[in-house]
């Protein structure tokens, strides 16, 4: 049986920056899974037609196909019980609670720093998708958006319920590494693959969280491939 | 048995509207304990001697002395495990970030905004502590730091995650009310007893959250003096 990810792919196949799919990623190394990741972009919205979805990640495994990264993480509780990445009950209530505060706190503060970095890291085949579709959103155009000192004094801001809970325990979840992390993280590794931007001083303890998350599962995410990895693209 | 919680109060014995005190009048309500609350205030710290600790909640159950409102709900659990209030493990690990939510963002956003309703909620006597341990926290007096319409910004940006998590189900730790709620509500109750400010608009899915949780256990919260019942207090 051959278990495929559809996984968002920038100017180079190799690069890999959807912090949705990053999720994916180490909810599968944490249950021990293996993985084909195929990479995909944003305008290849016929290659996910199969999965009634448009976005990534969308996970295959055998027979059955899972959009959506939450619904995937639940899908691999249900199907792999051993290792739990949501849990149940009131657990999974509160692992909710974590992808609202990665979407809703943390990407936009991180997305006012990186906006024009991640324009550049995407293929040039989707930058007027992502274009015209970001500009929607933020009602504005992605120059006006670009704002890193705001972006950096936001994140400064959000990350402190990540802080207070990080200088007690090594990981959200607690002594081990869990959902709630691999939910959190996905939006550093998404920064992290774009650009060059310090996003956390290394006297944070996120920062010490960080290093250990990278160093995860063989360094999945430390060998991620970097947009500063890939000859001329970075300016 | 009588079970007694020193709660913190303000100008008036009856006006109660320590956030963390909260959490605890909720936790008990929770699980049908009784429980008798003892005003105290700011500079009674010669009260809690018994406790070797210096801030309220102090929990008198029996025998035994618990400070701190996270500890008092895990104790709550060990003692009477019936409807768990933070749950186990990775449950309690995630429960622990709400805390840390509450008080580093929430609090903070807030706290610009209710300040000085805060400082005339508090009676005469604490007043001198009040005003010169805040100001050494914030580095500057409390009429500077008063800052409504920064706080209201701030506030609004931070509700965001709950927000989200609002829009989807109807209490934090999901189809019933539980020690997330409780803490991320315990805020609230601060607020709306020393202040008559509206922090959260009548559209917002937070504000139907609110009114759920005032009404629960026979409107516990909905039935708290607050400083607009106080004749002559509230100018």
């Amino acid at each position: 049986m051959t278990r495929v990810l559809y996984d968002l792919c920038g100017l180079d196949e190799a690069l890999r920056f959807s912090p949705y799919c990053w999720r994916v990623r180490y909810a599968l190394a944490h249950k021990g899974l293996d993985v084909e990741t195929r990479p995909w972009r944003f305008t290849e919205k016929q290659a996910l037609a199969f999965a009634n979805h448009d976005k990534v990640p969308v996970l295959v495994d055998g027979e059955t196909v899972v959009p959506e990264s939450y619904e995937i993480l639940r899908y691999l509780d249900r199907t792999y019980p051993e290792a739990p990445l949501l849990g149940d009950g009131v657990a999974d209530a509160r692992g909710r609670f974590f992808a609202h505060y990665a979407e809703r706190s943390l990407a936009p503060a991180m997305l006012r720093i990186i906006i024009m970095d991640l324009l550049s890291a995407i293929h040039p085949d989707d930058r007027a998708y992502f274009r015209e579709s970001r500009e929607k959103r933020f009602g504005r155009s992605l120059e006006e958006f670009h704002s890193p000192v705001r972006g950096l004094s936001q994140l400064d801001t959000a990350l402190e319920p990540l802080r207070g809970r990080l200088a007690e325990a090594p990981y959200l979840d607690g002594e081990a590494p869990g959902g709630a992390d691999y939910i959190v993280f996905g939006n550093f590794m998404w920064a992290r693959c774009v650009s060059s931007a310090d996003l956390v001083s290394n006297a944070d303890p996120v920062y010490a969280w960080l290093e250990r998350m990278l160093d995860l599962y063989d360094g999945l995410g430390r060998q991620a491939t970097r947009i500063t990895d890939i000859e001329g693209a970075y300016r």
